[in-house]
């Protein structure tokens, strides 16, 4: 029987750059990961990094090329009745920014960096199961190529997303969820295209919701607000650049640069918590215990900011034989996450057309929108939440 | 047939207000109230007045009685999770304060430079009925003490209220009505003692909100949220004052004096809009078309603040002859209107239990909450909205 010290489960961002940190430390661990690495790498997610990502990244020497290749924003757009307003996102958030860099580019760093450290990491590993994490000794087991093995730990860190075996494997009656599914999804199309701006725009429109996005000066990633029954099929380049064009400012929609898409997809849109993120010795990071709609790009930037958490408690814990980093690891990220999730949950609100909302609902979302850039206040609190919440 | 300038509906402050600004100025008005003055005297509303509505009492000579006898609060308190936090209003909103001092008293002084100016107001006028306001030669009709009268004007001014008739008088096809009703009460209780602390305290508790206010030093004004469908007579002093301390954090509930309540009643909570504010010689002001729910008592202030600029306009019109400011009342009254409603709907959102809330608007509540009191940036915008924004 195979020993390390943690057993992660899933290879993507949180799991890679938790083993990352954990292997630079001397700590012995191995990557489970059900899929294979050419799945793991093809997912296309969110590309907008907080400071304290970049920071995470920087610190463990992975920064090499996001430095070389990553667009930095200081601003963003809120386009409504007509107009487009810029928030001075650094100027209001003492000087902060984000950074425009997709969270492929992320995984596939991680992972060249995993293979260059030699780490283990098991592609396609089915049948993972958790075993005995109430007591001091837990295990896992898996099955590769028809072989079972099984993996004797200190730690199971769960980083297997939302549909992950690791909260599965968590009872019943221990956990708390709480969860919003949104009326709506996300029609999203990436396109090599120069972006019509090189900062986001973010549109509420009597038609919905539309974000203007990229990935980079030359490719561009758009959206628009689509109901949850919608087929991908229905939507052709034509009718997505149409409906694009309706949902923005005038100046902006004859400044859009269309193209053929060679990706398009329909996303749904979910706010949920799972509490606490600790079980005995398993330990809970990033999507296996929450998920926000896409609205803010929170996701990835709170899975890292869980994976710091966490890598400090464990490296306390393994260091010095501390459990008190470990004790705390669930109502520290909570606290964060919590508030991140109130972040995507408000703008998701301010900025979506929802299918129950009254006039006086309507009415509201506009005052909403026409106070926030009416208060340098109010677009202060939009920034500091937008740029990350210190960690 | 008697002849004016300006008939105005309703002798509450708005109308009192106008009408004193006017005579002021020379422009003949006449008051019709369809209460008695006891009855306008004795009706208990808000007693919270921002800058902007101090100034308009000052500048028109009405300050005398509210410089000797008001309070000046530089903060406020919110109180949640059994933690009391001061918001710093003046400091947060560059120096604004606000003044504690009843709505009955600001109406008394009303009435008192009413009666010393000699200007004409009628009590207990019964069946008023606005003629002919889409042309240029309206009128008034009404009867009093059994004898109807006849009043010509070049303007009405409708200040009576949601209830009144002036905006009933409006074809239902040139109005737009918003409206959202919430689904609890406040029942409140004035009492002869000390308040609880020098400001007031707002809570947010699992068993409801509860506010913590004053008229004066020696008399308090407490509520606390309850059903809708709940009767004054199934509250005792006792069960109230039981209620309040649950609702607020220990030292707060320690510290609060009791004593026999000499006015107790239940109100609603409702947010109301109509559009346009203008209909022809028709012209609405304060609660005739808008009601805010009390939280944040923005809805003397807003009265207000379409007195200052209806009466801007008069004296344009009567003054000068020129229409224009009389046609953008509507636009520029709405603006600041739609402003204070998103505020008072907000706070209401944030401090109360709602029956159809899921736990996971719960959390989001909370969160609301602990990231206002974190951020200096929420904070100032939670403080400029409560000292009053510009007129």
């Amino acid at each position: 029987m195979k020993r390390v010290q943690v057993a992660i489960i899933g290879a993507g961002p949180s799991g890679l750059m938790l083993g990352h940190i954990l292997h630079r430390a001397g700590i012995d661990t191995i990557i489970l990961e059900n899929r294979s690495r050419d799945y793991v790498l093809a997912r296309v997610r969110a590309g907008l990094l907080e400071q304290g990502t970049v920071d995470l990244l920087r610190e463990n020497g992975l920064a090499g090329r996001l430095d070389k290749e990553a667009l930095i924003h200081h601003g963003m757009a809120l386009a409504f009745d007509g107009e487009r307003h810029r928030i001075d996102l650094s100027g209001l958030a003492g000087g902060k920014v984000v950074t425009i860099y997709g969270q492929t580019e992320v995984t596939k760093d991680l992972m060249d960096a995993r293979d260059a450290s030699g780490a283990a990491i098991v592609y396609e590993a089915q049948g993972v199961t958790l075993h005995d994490f109430d007591g001091t000794s837990p295990r896992v087991t898996y099955t590769k190529d028809g072989v079972t093995h099984e993996v004797a730990c200190d730690i199971i860190a769960g980083c297997d997303g939302y549909h992950g075996v690791s909260r599965a494997s968590v009872p019943k009656g221990a956990i708390t969820t709480y969860e919003r599914v949104y009326p709506f999804g996300w029609l999203g199309i990436l396109a090599e295209v120069p972006p019509v701006d090189h900062e986001l725009i973010y549109a509420n429109s009597p038609r919905g919701f539309a974000l203007c996005t990229m990935r980079s000066n030359t490719r561009s990633r758009y959206y628009v607000q689509c109901p949850l029954d919608d087929k991908v099929e229905a939507w052709s380049d034509d009718r997505f650049w149409d409906e694009l064009r309706r949902r923005v400012d005038a100046p902006t929609a004859e400044a859009i640069v269309t193209g053929p898409s060679f990706e398009k997809s329909i996303a749904p849109l979910r706010s949920f918590v799972a509490e606490p993120l600790r079980f005995g010795r398993l330990f809970l990071v990033g999507d296996s215990a929450h998920i926000v709609p896409p609205t803010g790009a929170k996701g990835l930037n709170l899975a890292m900011s869980d994976v710091r958490y966490l890598s400090e408690a464990l490296l306390a814990f393994f260091q010095d034989g501390s459990t008190a980093s470990l004790d705390t690891y669930s109502a520290r990220a909570l606290a964060r996450i919590w508030k991140a999730v109130r972040f995507s949950w408000s703008m998701t609100t301010m900025l979506h057309r929802f299918p129950e909302q009254t006039a006086f609902d309507q009415r509201m979302q506009e005052a909403d929108l026409a106070y926030l850039v009416s208060s340098k206040a109010a677009m202060t609190s939009l920034a500091e939440n937008y740029v990350g919440l210190p960690v």
